[in-house]
């Protein structure tokens, strides 16, 4: 199941960026799961990874990795390898080796150091990678490299996902198009069985490393941090933001563009989190909770992301029930100390439904059951404390999401 | 659906209780759905109440009664009144005003004042109650007073509950039986749409108002406190413990059968609580979650909690799945920072499963699946940090949890 559209743009090619796809025969014979991208000598990057403290062997690898490049003078190519099938977590260091190993079987094949491939794995969790399989795969793989499209990489990421999902977005700066590309995988924040959120955005304008890495926390904490499919944060979350700086256009904060490429930034990682939370699994609906008038972000997505977890809201989402009860004891339980009631208000789109602690006076049964038997609906929490304002994407939870969790494995 | 077995004693009298039973048509027509528990004169109380801020009118007006009780000198007769089909919750003034109302119908019925009628309500949220349909009913409940037993009171308390839930143990202190008998109703921390988990326990020992409260915070710290669900915590939870003292047992924490005492009240409690949760919604199997070696109670708490409240471990229990790698993610997302994953240790009953941050050498699929598919089981997490120990208790995530859930109100 999943909701809405999935990709709506052409996935245009980036500049510097050389893509490529094999089937090492990971998980599923046949199946792609082995994908390289590679970027251009010049390009900087910027990454950032789930803070599970079970971090997948591949997460140390790339963290340190990402950390040397940056720290290093060298601007020779970079490549991300991203196997599909094996999420190489709970592995010890047997795993830690193994993602050494891939690393170097690429560098081996490309001519790089080992230290300029960045891994990334999705997949089932405490299951050893097939190393042998996938050293096999690798020369052809990175002979391939130019063969690919973004739109086949994005196909061949995916575990358990329904769509592919990637976008693209062109910005004219000083006359010149840069282009940003970004493919991501991923049924809820974590998929089954530890399975991952991955995200990789190219763009063809230059940027500096450090630039790219502030750009990628801001647009990361709008975007990638504010979906939640079921609040379990997985081993193995990465996005990447990778610059190669081939569109000749240079750009830093005091740039005159900078204003405009940080927005196109942004909307191509909203877009792509949209798609993820669209995929979710077994999502039969798709629920934004923006919560208003609070004193603090912090406050704002405490009580954002208590209703998004609630079992209780999202089963009523789930039947398209119009029960405002659950939304109103999930605000109830989220942890503010000294929330007046008689000042929140909840709207479900253009539906008001609780004012003064009590249902409103304009609220009908029929008017909340039009409201949530749409597919994709707005709940707005006002909490009468202050100007922030703060809004998460959330699925319903459906038999279905129960099936495929627990039925993954077997 | 529920696991192991529910009521395992006969629910004994407790001098100077009495109860009794009618229906009032609250929510289904010749459903029992009134419950009245008088304390004889003389009776101490304690009672907690549901820290969700939008809790019900009935908690504003027990909470107060309770207060006002424990300040005063008087002694008469106090009279719980309990209804469920309705949780007079998210209704506003006119909810204070009708659970005024009901106990001043019961004080009339029982020549007592309205404030010494403490009122419980369970049901659905945001719904007016039938004022009307409860004042006609409450005069032939009061007149009945001694007629039901605890069996048939615990019975008319559940709302979606498919078990009556009680428990009795007897103890001698200096060779007088005190009773001790309870009664709770809920299918989790919260029943579907915002009914509740109540809990009333019965003593014919004699302890003062400060004794009682302070046991009663305990008790339910380590019981009632301990179980889950599914997270959301219900806007009408309360549970309460009176001690009657027609035993002509006094007791203090001085006494010497004071441990012997506390710890039978906690046995109760321990009991209903492990019956509420064995009566889970669309429970097939329960399992304790028991973090060992933790630095503190709350970073023991914080690890369980994460664990016990997951999706993904849930449907996984639901599977009867070892799917061991969803629990080592909850436990690396769980809130510590400094969380060393070589420390820590998994284990699901007698199977050790991981060690030194990745599966132990003598874990077999065959072993994992033999544990996990028992009805009841226990995981013990080692955090490697300290000496505290704390044990939740969660059941699994079901289809049948999503159907009643989803299909609740229509």
């Amino acid at each position: 199941m999943a909701v809405g559209s999935g990709i709506t743009t052409e996935l245009r090619p980036v500049r510097g960026v050389r893509l490529a796809v094999a089937s090492a025969g990971i998980k599923t014979p046949g199946k792609q799961d082995l994908v390289l991208v590679e970027l251009a000598a010049g390009s900087e990057l910027a990454a950032v990874f789930t803070r599970n403290r079970f971090c997948a062997a591949p997460v140390h690898i790339a963290r340190d990795h990402v950390a040397r490049y940056a720290r290093s003078d060298r601007r020779e190519p970079v490549a991300l390898l991203i196997n599909t099938g094996n999420a190489n977590a709970g592995t010890g260091e047997q795993g830690l080796n193994d993602a050494r190993a891939c690393c170097e079987a690429t560098a081996d094949a490309l001519n790089l150091r080992a230290s300029s491939i960045i891994p990334f794995s999705t997949g089932v969790i405490g299951e050893y990678l097939p190393l042998d399989r996938m050293r096999r795969a690798i020369p052809s793989l990175a002979a391939s490299l130019g063969d690919a499209d973004w739109y086949t990489a994005a196909r061949s990421i995916l575990t358990t996902d329904t769509r592919a999902k990637g976008h693209s977005v062109t910005v004219e700066i000083d006359d010149s198009p840069v282009t940003i590309t970004g493919m991501s995988k991923g049924s809820g924040m974590i998929c089954p069985n530890m399975a991952t959120m991955l995200g990789f955005v190219c763009t063809d304008a230059a940027v500096s490393s450090a630039d790219l890495h502030a750009l990628l926390q801001t647009a990361t904490e709008k975007t990638f941090n504010r979906i939640s499919v079921d609040g379990d944060t997985s081993t193995n979350d990465a996005c990447v933001l990778a610059a190669t700086g081939e569109s000749g256009v240079s750009l830093s904060p005091e740039s005159a563009g900078w204003s405009e490429f940080a927005a196109a930034i942004e909307a191509v990682m909203h877009e792509l989190a949209q798609q993820i939370i669209r995929d979710g699994e077994g999502v039969t609906r798709v629920m934004a909770v923006r919560v208003t008038e609070a004193a603090s972000v912090q406050e704002a997505l405490d009580v954002a992301y208590t209703i998004a977890h609630s079992p209780l809201v999202k089963t009523a989402l789930a039947a398209g029930d119009a029960n405002w009860g659950r939304l109103l004891a999930a605000v109830g339980r989220a942890p503010l100390d000294d929330l007046d009631i008689n000042r929140v208000t909840l709207a479900v789109d253009d539906v008001p439904v609780v004012a003064g602690g009590q249902r409103h006076p304009a609220y009908t049964e029929e008017r909340g059951a039009a409201v949530f038997a749409r597919e994709e609906l707005t709940v707005t929490v006002g909490l009468g404390r202050g100007d922030t304002t703060e809004t998460v994407w959330t699925t319903d939870l459906s038999h279905e999401y129960v099936s495929i969790n627990a039925d993954y494995r077997t």
